[in-house]
């Protein structure tokens, strides 16, 4: 790790004071903004994520609104996933592309009502490419980023905490879908959802000035549940298998390649942009995929460059995701790997700083 | 400072092993690149900036390239300043502004050819808005994210340096013009420009093989001149008033509040996107404006968020950078100012977290 120098550009979201105060010890940059990635260590915090109940502060998921008659047509246009059926009250995981179906973001659409959307966004400017497209097209919409901050309660106590402050009724919300809350005489929107695999809510938080209120009544509602301030877990959303925007995937990406066709209806996602340039690999398949991959040997390095996956002396792939999981014994790391040797049980070497280790293409993410 | 965790989304630079080597010690993060800003201390950087010569890794200035018969359009679509009269050869600074008037990034536009251009960015994903615009326009044009990396030479003594491993001819390179020049038999656009005040050049380096090579013939070259690696310095460019997007304005500003205004033609910039917005603050001016401020007392800490500008009880303004300036013997900094409140001379008091200090809204920058 190196140091990060602080600046305004860097943004400090409303929850900001709570992590500074639970000793919050890196951070990484995501859309412009702080996003805690350590807080007692990221061993400690994962063991913790599995047992407990952790408050994260993922503001940097922020939210591009779409609103007004042309929003549902607008957010159809973004994405090959077909939305005619989505009613509002449903979270959808969309894979956003451009004309030549290359991954522009891969966020989480809220369906609001039918003329209202927030788009919940990975690490890019999505809010340019929706605004340009928007205003080429002269659509009725009126598209920018709101004061909605998202505050993720994750882990296996998180119905438990989410019931003491919002009441029993937080329970009955299914798997991505939201209801609205009261805090304090103040809506909010929560979402069974986040990015993590041991379950849990996104409460998108409007308004800046309750952020620290809500943050607190959370902490204090859940002394006794061993409540701490956590962030996305780097082990566990490896193991997991949640990619990562701009770690696993680029627009040099279609959301085939990222294993991500089951969020595609490209025959039917009639008006999507990036739909003539993805019929034909939605047919076919990609030539390359995600993969989880197994790594041998001692704790690999911090991953922060792609690392050569190789077949002999040939290049077959790469890894973009990497680390030492606890509970598998192994490295568990995230790939891309060509068709002729992503079968599982393919066995291959990976260039690591810490030198060439032995490499097995998996079956499944550890979970 | 704080601890920054690395990954591949913090994306390296063809750089990063000469800025290792180098002994960086802090980093930011820009265009989702990492961008170093200390070596050996942001004072004894910004002493040596001032004296001799040093080499930035800029590479997170990227480029969004424009190609195309209606390349030459579409740059006019996204600024209010007349490009009409701008030929190959030539950069402009031009503000980008939305359909509002509100800024999306203020980059330097590179005019290769009439059908062929390198936008030079500052912190945001410009290349999303560009081309939702141009598909949205339908025009016939391609848009890029090109493997180019701008390397600095700023300084002193950058003309003598750059003499030494380009030839003489880089003398000739009038401010704000570019010329090509060989290097190992590659060809590489050279513009006399950068974020400082001390002089210098920016080379736009095609092709990621061939970074390492120039850095350690510049190093190599530069030795009796004192050449060291360097980067933005955080004081030396508010003393020069140098503006920083995410810092000093977003989206939220016209380019008149910037003082960017002499940038803007507004009236003759048919096809402008947000000419419609500008043309009557253009004619009437802004109601707050970026100034030049200078801060009493001891050296003031990092400033990671806005500071309110107070008159008696009021906040008529906000400060976004500022820095201790070894050389003026005073805090530096650049702030946002009501007009009621932004005359020369016109005393003020800043909330800072090292607590309330005199303010004085100075007439130009230090320089």
């Amino acid at each position: 790790m190196v140091q990060l120098s602080l600046s305004r550009r860097l943004r400090r979201t409303p929850f900001s004071d709570g992590v500074d105060a639970a000793g919050v010890k890196a951070y990484t940059v995501y859309n412009h903004m702080l996003l805690p990635t350590v807080f007692r260590s990221v061993q400690e915090d994962y063991h913790h994520l599995k047992q407990a109940v952790q408050i994260w502060d993922v503001s940097c998921e922020r939210q591009v609104e779409l609103r007004g008659p042309d929003a549902s047509r607008l957010m159809q246009l973004l994405t090959p996933r077909d939305l005619r059926r989505m009613n509002p009250g449903q979270c959808f995981y969309v894979p956003i592309v451009d004309e030549t179906g290359g991954m522009l973001n891969d966020p989480v659409a809220v369906k609001l009502a039918e003329d209202r959307w927030w788009i919940s966004i990975a690490d890019s400017d999505l809010l340019y490419w929706v605004k340009g497209i928007a205003y080429g097209y002269r659509l009725d919409v009126l598209v920018d980023e709101p004061d909605v901050s998202p505050l993720a309660v994750q882990g296996p106590r998180s119905d438990d905490l989410m019931a003491r402050v919002f009441g029993d009724r937080v329970r009955d919300i299914r798997f991505f879908r939201f209801d609205e809350f009261d805090f304090q005489g103040r809506k909010m929107v929560i979402a069974r959802s986040g990015y993590s695999k041991q379950g849990g809510f996104e409460i998108y938080v409007e308004g800046s000035d309750i952020g620290m209120p809500l943050w607190n009544a959370l902490m204090e509602a859940g002394r006794d549940l061993d409540v701490h301030a956590g962030c996305p877990n780097l082990i566990e959303r490896i193991e997991g298998g949640l990619l990562s925007y701009g770690n696993d995937m680029t627009d040099d990406n279609t959301p085939h390649e990222c294993g991500l066709g089951k969020f595609c209806n490209t025959q039917t996602a009639i008006g999507c942009i990036g739909r003539d340039a993805l019929l034909r690999v939605a047919k076919e398949g990609p030539v390359k995929q995600i993969r989880p991959i197994a790594i041998g040997g001692d704790p690999v390095p911090p991953c922060d460059r792609h690392w050569p996956l190789l077949a002999g002396d040939k290049q077959v792939g790469r890894v973009s995701s990497a680390a030492w999981s606890p509970d598998f014994n192994t490295n568990v790391a995230i790939g891309m790997v060509r068709m002729t040797h992503w079968d599982s049980g393919t066995e291959l070497m990976v260039q690591t700083p810490a030198g060439t280790r032995p490499a097995t293409v998996m079956e499944t993410f550890w979970n």
